[in-house]
């Protein structure tokens, strides 16, 4: 059997990055979590430290190191999300607040240690939110970016525009600076946009599959759904919201579950209108070169039943 | 019986300009065509101004006047898709240089003597192409904006993305300075994106259809179509290439093909990236005002019936 | 002796436009003004269009044909400048309403059919406002770039900085999209920025001599100027107001009053911060190639000694 | 008598950027080192993090501790000044490698870890490259802002345009959204232009009189500055090239040689054309809020006699 493979989870949580950390740390056999960097996003940097150990104790992974890491993007204002996840974050449930410690080291100089102390390419960074800390590591200390083995995130959006505004979802508009070094890295980049995550559909009966569970985590989450998934759901009226950051971790355990093409993305960063666009040259009207795997399919129900049956085992 | 709308064709043909104008010319019931200007756009204007004419004389019009407009955008240079509509723009069929004449005045000034002539809002602009030559009339004479009833136009995309960049449509791409200043303009516009031209394919019984009336301008609209169609059909890999500007007319003889939204569209002329970008707030996530109504669907077998029973009274 | 050299005057007046026309048409033996255009920019196209007349009117010239032109830029709302010139433009005397009727004909068709009916490169556009007008007649009519003499303009700045802006001065603030493309015409342009301007201070004695000629024109002219000069004078702490237009007209009658540096210039369109900046290549830094005679030095006495001289012809 | 001012110098050594150190650690009673940060600019990291130390054991320093910091800009490819510096920096004098270590410390850590050891307000940061170490420190640790007692930067230029293109100064050039952020951060800022550094020329007689010192470190700068300027006076055609950086160490110690305005100073990030352009807002012509003290002239003759005065020290 294959090692564990090793990643970093870089969040800003938010429900739907509670969705994905679960589902990780739900997988011991086939995913390594080195560490969990938070970032400034959905909510404030304030929350989502907070917010990310609360996930892990729902794990019942209190020795998981989670680190704070920038407050706000590279060069702009926070801009946050409050009317998707409500003032916390993780609105829905009744959860406490976390009792295991925030450790001191900056998240960046995490990024940058655990890069260098790792073989070469072996190390893969999951990124669920704004791409700051990420990018701050990449500017700080240049020689890790040829480590990283490969970046899956959760962001942007071609045929299903933008969601924060017409033209940018939410993850790049936020730090479009951040996010245009890290597709001009060179690294390997497997890109969960809108186009798929709004594939994912809560639906009612999926959510109660999973609260029918029964156990507390399992329990947390659908209700954490619930809360959720009422904004995308008045916004498109469809039947249930999409659910975006899990199908990066679900993309680890099960890369068959979805399908992509190879294609070359560049961000927006230089005009208020279209800022934090990602401009996916999905039919190749370019000559510029593919710089990341643009997921464009996913087996939902599949996904489902992966997030479902993972959630079980808690 | 209500009176024939009377309209202003703008128009760079391209054989689904062809097709466009054909339409109209063929419904002098519902549509009274007052001139037909030409500009810029899939061929340069030398073009242009040759095959407006060449259509006029397919379909019988010998005495429609067509003036030749702006040779370039009005602050880039030309940009042209003679990959998409061979050299000459109507490639396909053998067709005959027109001997109709040309007009010797420009596009520009026929636009604002027509607009100040005819009663407040009793004139429509048809616009196929770029829009440099609606443009340059409402910055030479702004009164006439006011006097516009409205512009039907083909332009932009937002679902589907661009077609000659990744983020915009030709027509708006080719002078986006143009589109600006007419979205702008506060006059009531159609907008006929990609989004829903994409949906009116020339699949091969459709075209099997047109050619098969028998009578010479629609042999010659079969045979454009199926010069025309070859590029997209390879592109998109689908059975049957776009079919985008006779939406324009279609829409003025049977708008109950035809559904869409109201929405504010803002142009993008300031980044390199998304130039030209339409970026259309379907979805309403911004506080700007709606100045369009977008089309999203078309009734497609509606649309080709219509098109084919018009081609028919040739 | 050499015949006269035949010119447009485009203009916005504006005090220091009165100035640069009186010169002109004090100097009939060197300069045959074929017609003026008027252009919104110091005040409104419906106080240039009159103010244009008045100054003929004072020059004697009744004769003098008058085409209003473009009522704002091409691409953006105008901004003017009242504060410096006060409501009418022409602020300080009193002066009657003109007599002399203003032309049909649009100052753009005036330019297009002026220097299409004279042989190529005999006729020189003297500029003294935002290049709208010239700009939409080279997009309304490319043939007649070529056949532009040269273009002699006041506008722009280099070390001298802006005067609207930080970086911007006013005449290419106002419409840089129209600087943008005439700068990118190919035609010799000789450009009197405000580095040279700033030299040609109205000092007391200077306007005082202009006075003490005794003939109206004179006179008015010399109350303009007292009127102008009050807000640069309290601005930049000098001595008296910097006079801009005029060098215009007397380049064309005494060249060697000035000196200046084969540059290359170009526009800054793109960002709102520079916006309108002259971006002037004085110490060739770059590898753009010259485009423009800029003019960097003024015989600042010699200067005032022409422009009396002629004035005191009246 | 007051006690020593604590600063730390962050520098991308360059000859000028030497004659900075060198009078800064010549005057220890007004002065406190507590350390140098190298960033790229002038040359790469690799070299500015050798000249640092090398400029220290000059001046008998080997105490002092220099730091690595960023090898390129935020946001940016790195662009160097090798015509203008030669290939090491430093070209000139024969000088050997440095012997003293590098810290092992990044420069961002040691300016967030010294901001936050010192009591508020309390620790000067001087610049004399680009602000890419200082910029990334504020990001990663914004408590330290409030901190910063000032910062003395050489950079920008308004009256005298830019050096590395028509519009912009090197330092600025290399990392423009650094400088937008650290003239966005609310710190007190001291701004040495090229306005004020064009007016410290290396005339033959200035430059002999520190080579006639006699002591090694006045000995070696003399050939730095015999090599440096040349370039300069090559371009401008003057009688000695300017001086940058030692106004910012010059000021810390005789600020009376200096003067200024408190001026709204903002960084153009967005065009190409213009990048890395100062916009000052030396005449008060908007309403932005002064955010820096913007030097405008200098006592050249009592900074060289400071420079050469302290030089004799060593």
């Amino acid at each position: 059997m294959a090692a564990a493979r090793k990643i970093i989870i870089d969040t800003d949580p938010g429900q739907d990055d509670a969705a994905a950390i679960l589902l990780a740390l739900a997988s011991p056999d086939e995913i390594d979590v080195l560490g969990i960097t938070a970032v400034a996003g959905n909510v404030p940097l304030e929350m989502t430290k907070r917010n990310a150990r609360i996930v892990c104790e729902l794990a019942g992974r209190t020795d998981m190191r989670v680190f704070a890491g920038c407050d706000k993007p590279l060069q702009r204002p926070l801009v946050t999300a409050e009317h998707v996840h409500g003032k916390t974050g993780l609105d829905g449930p009744d959860l406490p607040e976390p009792t295991m410690p925030l450790q001191e080291k900056h998240a960046v100089d995490f990024l940058v240690e655990t890069l260098r102390a790792h073989p070469e390419k072996t190390v893969t960074l999951c990124t669920l939110g704004p791409l700051t800390n990420v990018a701050m590591a990449f500017e700080k200390a240049p020689d890790i970016i040829e480590r990283v083995q490969e970046i899956v995130m959760m962001g942007g959006g071609y045929f299903e525009g933008g969601n924060i505004t017409p033209s940018a979802e939410f993850n790049i508009y936020v730090d479009p600076e951040a996010a245009k070094l890290v597709f001009g890295s060179g690294i390997p980049i497997v890109m969960m946009p809108l186009d798929v995550t709004h594939q994912l559909l809560c639906l009612k009966d999926r959510v109660d599959r999973i609260d029918g569970l029964g156990n507390p985590a399992a329990k947390a989450m659908a209700e954490m759904l619930r809360f959720y998934e009422r904004f995308d759901v008045e916004k498109y009226g469809s039947d249930g919201g999409p659910l975006h950051d899990p199908a990066v971790t679900a993309y680890l355990l099960k890369p068959e579950l979805f399908s992509g093409r190879e294609c070359n993305v560049e961000i927006e960063v230089n005009s208020e209108l279209t800022l934090g666009e990602t401009v996916i040259d999905w039919w190749r009207v370019t000559d510029r070169k593919p710089n990341a795997l643009v997921i464009g399919k996913a087996d939902a129900q599949g996904f489902f039943d992966l997030l479902t049956e993972r959630l079980g085992r808690f």
